[in-house]
């Protein structure tokens, strides 16, 4: 017989199963199945983060010794990425690390006055809440034998009279209940009117409650961020947050694009961000008790290419020579028309950004900043996966996105995790026995080691004479924590007996390299867009550091290695999620979200990855803390006054 | 047992069949099978047309003798609108005279040289074809590295470029494919732009045809007429009409407004008009053979409540004091948003009406004659079920509807039909013999007699002494086709065995009456429209007639009745269906559609119905062919020379 042969796999411990066809992807099988499986690297079989236990069966696959032992390979362990189903099968998925309610509320669900980011209470008063969406009582004209024009004009010029909007729009869904909603109440109604768009979003009977509320979102690359936000007076009622699903897709931006190309691949990335969004939307509205009905606008910013996804607009060329995005402002939108359910009223507006990687999430904490509105020279840098960095003042702006790498965000480092419960935040060597001693966040053992845990780690073995100026461990002193696996040199942070995972946590020098890669990015991305105007890093007023990494940073360390320029220390501040700010700011005011657009209108862009003045400063910069010491003249100090202690010491 | 009952239903010869509860009405039950009935009072049980015979089981009814013989009662005859239903039944529901295809392409698909109402060929050829949709090629810059704009920048770019628009609008949907298509053939795009509200409305690869297509629609109570356009050319590829399939739920206005209160009757009334201009469109892309994808636009034309209903707006207060329409013009709005299939690029835009009674059918037929561009007087009438009268010139202008009645459309004359096949359209009477001469619509027998034949028969009966000025019949002369029927006085037009449907075609007293009524009232209406601004008749340079009724209008015999002004002949002119007319220039030319929105909104609109003068008149127009006879000098000399004739003959 002909029969297309199928195969059954059913996955353990979730009893799910499904029929594929031979040769398919495992992973892919997994992830069709609705299952979650880690792979930070989408599937290029570089991250070895998806492997699973083949029970019953037979898969292709080649060998990764890297990623699976050679008795793991014999007890059935493959990676799922890289193998092709071959039989029926049994396979057994362990299952991901839950990272739900990680995200602490508290941390995010600041009242204004502290997250609008780096300005006081005072400044942040100073801001006239004023949403282009208004509720209004109105009082419409009855019509009569002498006045017999019609509903919509009546209403129209009540709305002119009382808002002072010349022929609002009235989409055709209102038009349709506008005659009995009029008459309900004895012509009286309550209007939602977008005053900006000059459109009727809403109208109900009577004098009812004027109360409007908005939702500020951030779409981020791993986490998305809402506010539930009161439009009369600026109060946060509820926070929600949740990663982003779409990290099971891959777990950077790179990934979800080549992802994207797939077949049915952009619809599958846009609904799962489009359904966790409304489920988050859900518990704000649990939360609060606000009524749906009452929310009337949405302000959303992410990077390009989340806003890409959630927009269902391709974002492949973002990753293709030149790097262009389809647009940096995506349409006003009902809330339907983006696939936002549960709040029927809202218009959706989306933040502008200013390139393909430089986006709206940066546009919205410069926003988020005031920096745009002050003489003093700001630095504004965001650390996540990529660094943006935006410099200027009230006169000029200046961007650039300097490709970090996951390393900050634990991608690229062995032991290297996101900053969730059990990562190691800080550390510090003890100088006699170079032992380590961490702090983990949410207490407990350590599972790995988080971004503000590498530089301190970096920081601290530089700074002791664990590791020389290239990042290269210096074997001259007695280390009992230094031990090499397979020809690769590690540091034990933490002994296998005190992790979490039953596993040491440490650092090998292909991660140090990976950092160092990272941090010279960081400065040399700073310094290039500061030598384009001339300036430097002394003239800089401050420096503003948002994003998940800046929460936990020890700026010294930072400094120490390189990473951040060698300034005054109280110069710097730390902001949080500036992107979520910036959008809650433009919602709040309509000169708020104008002023956003003409700030992503102004910032030049940089393209980093054609600049040779880059280039050079990026290399000059894989050495600790620099190749010219010059550069650091603190730590230079601080390296040789430590020196002399070592060796007054040890004299 | 506690079952609630429920009755089956089986409807011959369609073997169709339902289930319904106790007492349901049995005329709805036929409806909600999806049968035809014929029912000019949309259900009130007034027009006696939707008669069925119950071959098994019981109804309610009460006895309709009007209607209804005994005879016929005992053979199961019912009003079905009247019927409720006590058992399972079987019933005979006569297949409704078939109104397919009796408008005929001909009459309709006249090119724009006869179709610009009474201009001339030499006049229309004056109006520039330059609609608001434009397709247009563009060359998009590609991007780079020294120019990294969005795709959206620089095709907004090019556009500006290209067509002098700022700032044009792509909606999602657009830009969701926008990358791909920009890409496909090099950057070269054939962009759909409206220019007039400065949207993208599609955009495809490469330099394609840029032909361009529009549809005007005319949606009347009865009648919905089509127009495929050329919008290069402005010829007229192909036409397409159907009756109103809303006819099924109420003859006229009322009887659907009253059916779109009931419990989803808005929805069905708009569903089924939707259906049918579907299959249109499907007919005229099959007749023409061109693209769907390359019809752009759809105006649409209609009085207030046939907008209302296609809008999906309820119409009700059109028909409650003072008589307010929700809104006279409709937003523009995509083919999807309003149900409109197969042509899914069109937009959709709406022609804007006046008043309740003085829809946008009207201001569009103004438009058609040009006659507000122009110094003349001239007083425009569409003849239907109400007369709708405006006067003017470029000056000013002043409308008004009179309510008529349905006698010219055939209803309230108890052999009155509409102008099909098989209606008589003129009558000429014999002196000597008071025999009718008939002329009968797609000859061969005749089924009963429509408005212009209704007016010749007044007209000559009158100039025949065969009725007198209050329209009582002469019982003096000897006439042969004079009977009565049960205290009725009837004149016989055709013998039962001339006729097709075996029963003779006459004319009675009481039918006289509402005929006399319905001209009264338009004669009256132009009265008090002249009489507002100090004007009479005798100051009209000329009469434009539009509507179905024009078409087969003995002028004469409308003056002899007193219907139309006792003016000179040749200032008459019939127009036809000017309302698609006016929605076909105004897909052709944005400067002709905004002239039409100025015309709407320049047309002061007198309400008739709380006219005490109007009311004078309108009494005054209760004989033949007016109370003073000095109003119809022509009039007044023809019967005052006839009755001279019939003297000396008779001496």
């Amino acid at each position: 017989m002909n029969r297309v042969k199928k195969y059954f796999i059913k996955f353990l411990p979730s009893n799910k199963s499904i029929t594929i066809d031979p040769n398919y992807n495992l992973r892919q099988a997994i992830l069709d199945c609705g299952l979650d499986i880690d792979s930070s690297c989408g599937g290029a079989g570089t991250c070895g983060r998806c492997v699973v236990q083949i029970i019953e069966g037979t898969v292709e696959t080649k060998d990764f010794p890297k990623f699976i032992s050679k008795k793991e390979k014999e007890n059935g362990f493959v990676l799922s990425c890289q193998a092709r189903v071959k039989s029926d099968l049994v396979v057994y998925v362990p299952e991901r690390v839950k990272q739900k309610g990680k995200i602490e509320k508290g941390e995010l669900g600041e009242r204004p006055s502290k997250i609008y980011a780096g300005i006081s209470k005072r400044e942040f008063s100073s801001i006239e809440v004023k949403p282009w969406i208004v509720k209004e009582w109105l009082k419409v004209e009855k019509p009569s034998f002498s006045y017999g024009t019609s509903d919509l004009f009546r209403l129209q010029k009540a709305i002119k009279e009382s808002l002072g909007i010349e022929d609002c729009v009235v989409p055709i869904h209102i038009m349709r209940i506008l005659p009995n909603v009029l008459r309900e109440k004895n012509w009286t109604v309550t209007v939602t009117v977008d005053k900006w768009n000059r459109t009727l979003i809403d109208i109900q009977a009577g004098e009812v409650d004027r109360k409007c509320y908005g939702i500020a979102i951030d779409i981020g690359t791993t986490t998305l961020v809402l506010y539930l936000v009161d439009l009369e007076n600026g109060d946060i009622l509820s926070v929600a947050s949740e990663y982003n699903p779409q990290i099971k897709f891959g777990e950077d931006i790179i990934n979800r694009i080549v992802y994207s190309t797939r077949k049915e691949g952009l619809n599958k990335l846009r609904e799962v961000v489009v359904d966790c969004l409304n489920s988050l939307i859900w518990n704000l509205l649990l939360d609060s008790g606000v009524d749906p009905d009452s929310i009337v606008s949405v302000v959303v910013a992410g990077n390009s290419t989340m806003m890409h996804l959630f927009y269902g607009v391709p974002p492949r060329y973002i990753r293709e020579e030149p790097y262009v995005t389809v647009a940096n402002r995506f349409p006003n939108s009902t809330a339907e028309e983006v696939g936002i359910k549960h709040i029927r009223n809202a218009m959706v507006y989306s933040m502008k950004g200013v390139a393909s990687y430089l986006g709206s999430d940066i546009t919205s904490g410069v926003l988020a900043t005031d920096m745009a509105c002050q003489k003093e020279l700001t630095l504004f840098l965001d650390l996540g996966t990529n660094g943006e960095l935006v410099v200027g003042n009230s006169e000029w702006m200046m961007g650039c996105s300097c490709s970090a790498g996951p390393a900050f965000e634990g991608g690229g480092v062995k032991c290297g995790i996101r900053a969730v419960d059990g990562a190691i935040e800080k550390v510090w060597i003890d100088e006699e026995t170079y032992k380590c001693e961490v702090e983990v966040i949410g207490g407990g053992k350590p599972r790995g080691i988080c971004g503000s845990g590498l530089i301190d780690i970096i920081g601290e073995m530089y700074l002791k004479g664990v590791i020389d100026r290239k990042g290269k461990f210096n074997r001259d002193i007695g280390n009992r924590y230094l031990e090499c696996v397979d020809g690769d040199l590690r540091y034990i942070i933490v002994d296998a007996r005190d992790s979490a995972t039953g596993k040491s946590i440490f650092i090998s020098e292909v991660d140090i390299n990976n950092l160092m890669r990272a941090k010279a990015a960081i400065y040399a991305g700073i310094k290039t867009l500061l030598e384009e105007v001339d300036l430097n890093v002394y003239d800089l007023d401050r420096i503003y550091i948002a994003g998940g990494l800046g929460k936990h940073l020890n700026i010294r360390n930072a400094i120490v290695i390189g990473m951040l320029p060698d300034i005054d220390i109280s110069k710097y501040h730390f902001l949080g999620n500036t992107s979520v700010t910036g959008a809650y700011l433009s919602l709040l005011s309509e000169e708020k979200y104008k002023k956003s657009l003409e700030i992503a209108n102004k910032i030049t862009y940089i393209e980093l990855s054609v600049n040779m003045k880059f280039m050079d400063r990026y290399v000059a910069g894989l050495f600790l803390p620099y190749t010219d010491l010059k550069d650091f003249p603190t730590v230079e100090e601080l390296i040789y006054s430590m020196n002399n202690l070592r060796g007054r010491d040890r004299r």
